[in-house]
C-alpha cells in the first residue's frame, strides 16, 4: 500500500541527531533548560528570503506578517530584512515598532479596530488598511486632532476568491476590508476627510499550495486595483497583493512552485510599472517566511503500550501546539511531520502516537505514525512549527508550564 | 422549515437586558471596566450542586474538576461546596489547596505526570490517581524517601467504552490509566512497594448527554470496580467513577435527563454499601458544575454589511473563546446559544454572524443565527461558556488584550 508520504525536509543530522543553527538539538535542549520549547533557526529563515529574493522582481516589496509568529527576537531578526512589517493589532504594532522598523514601512490590517489602536496607528505614522468607512469616520477626526492626515490604504474584499486555499479571506460576504463594488464610492471623498490615500490592499486567502491559483488570484488582485486606482484621490504607492504561499504540513502536500509565482509576478509588476508607474508592489508573507524554520520539541516522559499500540507520553502537547493536535481549522486530523530528534534514523523502527500529558483525548501530537523507537527522556520534534505555534495555542489550558522560544 | 434549537436557558431577563447574581449585564460591563470578560454566577452554581445532592444518594461524593474552569475565585468557591477537588497538573494543585480543601479530598489524574509533580502530590497528601507502573516505580522511591507512603488509587483504562460521548476516554488503546486486564498484577504488589492503597478511577469520557449511556458505562465502572477489587491489597475506599455528564451547547441538543442517573446511583450505592462497604463513590464533574453558570461577553465594535450579509465585529473572538469558535474538538462548526445582552429581545431581529478582530476566517463567535438587531456598543453575550473556557483559548494569538474574569 503506498499512503500518501510528508514532502522531505532537509534538516541536517548530525550523528543520528537533528541539528539547528549548527547545534546537536541534545545541546540545545541542555541550553534551553527544559523542554518543551519552540526553535527557530535564522539561517532558514534568511535562506528563504533568498529564495524569494530571487525568484521575486526586485521591485517587489516582502512584508512580514507578525501575526505568524510575534517573538520579539525573530521580528527583530526580521526587521533587519524585509522591506516591511504588517501587524493585526496595537500589541503587534508595539513589537514591530520595538524591532526598529521604520514606521513607513509597517501596515496596520483587521476588522475591528478599536478608535485607541487607530490613534496609536497614527501617532506612529504607519500605514492604515482601512476595513470600512467606520474606520474612515474615526481617522478623520484623529487627523483633525493630530493635524496630521493619517496614511491610508483601502483594504478591499474582491469578488473572487482565491481557489484551493486552506482559509479563505475574500470574495462573497466577508467581515475582512471594503466590498470591491464600495470602493469607488468610498475613495470619492476620502481626501476631503483629511486623509492621505496611498493605495490598496487585496488579500484573497492563505496556505494555499497551488501556484496556479495563487498567481490567478494575483492577476486579478492588479487588475481590481487598476481599475478602482481610476477612482483614487492620489497616485497610488501601495499594492499589497497579500501573500496566501503555504507549505506543506501533510503527507502528500507537496511544495509550492516558487518559480512560476515569481514568474506571473515580473509580468506583473511590468504591468504595474507602466499603468501605476509609483506604485510599490507589496507581497505579504507570514507562514511561508517562518513555518519551515521552526520546530516544537518535547521529552518522552513515558512509553507506554496499551492493548498493543506505542504511546509515547511528552511533556508537551495541544496547549503549546494547537494545529499539531488537529484542532486548529483543519476538518480532519493529520499528522504534522514529526520525528524523534536525538534518534533521527534509529534503530528499530516502529508504529507509535504522540500524546501529551493534558487530561484529555485532544491531546495528540502524533497519530500512528512510524518513527523510530524512542526511550523515556528522548526528544519528539515536531517539524514545519515556526508559524502560527506558541500564540495560537491555549498555553493556560490545565495549567501546565508554558513552552519556552528560542532562535538559533 | 423547522430547524434545531438550542435548548431553552433560563437567564432573568430585566427591562430586555440579560442579568446575571442580580446584576443588570449593562451595569456588570462597567463594574469590570471594559470587555471581553467572561462572567460565572455563584448562585447559578449553587443551583446545580443542589439539584444534583437533590438526585444523587447521599453516599455519593461530589467532586470538582478544576480543569474545567481554574479561575481562582471560583475554585475557592466551589471549595466549601463539594466534597472533593480533583487536579491535572502541578498548577491545578496548587490552585486545589490554595482555595482551602483540605488534602485528604483532593486528588491528581493525568498522564505523564513528572516526578517533581509527583513528590509535589505526595508532600502535600493527596491522592494520586496512578496512571501506568512508571509512576508506581516513582511513587515508590519518593515514598520511601518521605517515609511515608503515598496514597494511590489506580486508573484504569476499562475495556468499554462511554457511548455517544464526547470524547472517549476509556475502551481499546489509550493513553489514559493502566488497561484493566494488567490492573491485577500491578495491585499484587502494591503494598510491598511502600504505597497505600485506596481504589480505583475508572473513567470513560465525557460531554456526554445520553443518560442511558451514562448508566450504562456507571455500572460497568462498578462492576469492574468489584471484580477488580478482588486482587486489591487493602479494602477499596474510594470509587471515582468519572462524570461525563454533557450540557446543552448546539441546536438540537436536550438537556441530560439527571433523574436517571440518580436512580441508577442509589441503585449503584446499595450495591456498593454491601459488596465494599468501606468505598466512597465518588463522581467527579466539571463542565456540568460550571458551565450553564457562565457567560462570554464582548461588544460590538462595528456594525458591517457585506454583500447583504450582517456581521457584528466585537473585540472578543477565538482568542478568549475558541471553543465557540467551533475549533476545540468540533468536526462540524455549530453555533453556541448567543444573544445580544443588552436588547435580547430587542426591536427588529436579523439574521447576522458575530466576528472577532482577529485577521482569520477562522475568527467567528456565531455564523448566521437570529440576533436581535444590534448597533455599535451593544453587548455580544455567549451563553454556555463557563467551562473550557478561557484556558482552553489561544490568548496570546494576535497579540490582543486578555479577557477578563469575574465571578458574580
Amino acid at each position: 500500500m503506498n499512503l500518501p508520504q510528508h514532502a522531505p525536509m532537509d534538516w541536517p543530522v548530525v550523528d543520528d541527531c537533528l541539528m539547528l543553527g549548527g547545534i546537536l538539538l541534545t545541546t540545545l535542549a541542555r541550553r534551553v533548560g527544559r523542554t518543551p520549547f519552540y526553535a527557530y533557526d535564522r539561517a532558514r529563515i534568511d535562506v528563504r528570503i533568498d529564495l524569494l529574493r530571487r525568484y521575486f522582481p526586485g521591485a517587489v516589496k516582502l512584508h512580514y506578517a507578525i501575526k505568524a509568529n510575534p517573538m520579539p527576537a525573530l521580528v527583530c531578526h526580521m526587521a533587519g530584512r524585509v522591506d516591511g512589517l504588517d501587524v493585526a493589532s496595537g500589541g503587534e504594532l508595539t513589537t514591530a515598532l520595538d524591532a526598529g522598523m521604520t514606521p513607513q514601512n509597517v501596515s496596520f490590517a483587521g476588522p475591528g479596530k478599536s478608535a485607541a489602536e487607530l490613534a496609536r496607528a497614527v501617532a506612529a505614522g504607519i500605514l492604515v488598511n482601512v476595513e470600512s468607512s467606520r474606520e474612515i469616520g474615526i481617522l478623520e477626526r484623529i487627523s483633525h486632532d493630530a493635524g496630521a492626515p493619517a496614511r491610508v490604504a483601502i483594504r478591499v474584499n474582491p469578488t473572487f476568491e482565491l481557489k484551493s486555499s486552506g482559509m479563505k479571506m475574500g470574495g462573497g460576504p466577508k467581515p475582512f476590508g471594503v466590498d470591491a463594488e464600495l470602493v469607488p464610492e468610498l475613495l470619492q471623498n476620502i481626501r476631503s476627510r483629511g486623509l492621505a490615500f496611498e493605495g490598496f490592499h487585496i488579500f484573497s486567502g492563505s496556505q494555499n499550495l497551488q501556484a496556479t491559483a495563487i498567481c490567478e488570484a494575483q492577476v486579478k488582485a492588479v487588475e481590481l486595483a487598476l481599475s478602482l486606482a481610476q477612482s483614487a484621490p492620489a497616485p497610488v504607492r501601495v499594492l499589497n497583493i497579500g501573500g496566501g504561499l503555504g507549505i506543506p504540513y501533510f503527507p502528500g502536500d507537496e511544495p509550492l512552485d516558487l518559480a512560476a509565482i515569481g514568474e506571473n509576478l515580473y509580468v506583473l509588476s511590468e504591468r504595474l510599472a507602466s499603468e501605476l508607474p509609483q506604485a510599490a508592489l507589496v507581497v505579504e508573507l507570514g507562514r511561508y517566511l517562518v513555518g519551515e524554520a521552526g520546530i516544537y520539541v518535547c521529552r518522552v516522559i513515558e512509553r507506554k503500550t496499551s492493548r498493543g499500540e506505542v504511546f509515547l507520553v511528552t511533556d508537551g502537547g495541544l496547549h503549546h501546539h494547537l494545529a499539531a493536535s488537529g484542532n486548529f481549522g483543519q476538518v480532519i486530523r493529520k499528522n504534522y511531520p514529526a520525528l524523534i530528534g536525538n534518534r533521527v534514523a534509529g534503530g528499530r523502527r516502529e508504529l507509535a502516537s504522540v500524546v501529551g500529558p493534558l487530561c484529555t483525548p485532544l491531546d495528540v501530537l502524533v497519530e500512528r505514525m512510524e518513527l523510530a523507537q524512542a526511550q523515556e527522556g528522548d526528544l519528539v520534534v515536531v517539524l514545519q512549527s515556526g508559524a502560527y505555534g506558541l500564540t495560537a495555542s491555549p498555553g493556560a489550558f490545565l495549567s501546565h508550564p508554558p513552552a519556552l522560544e528560542t532562535l538559533v
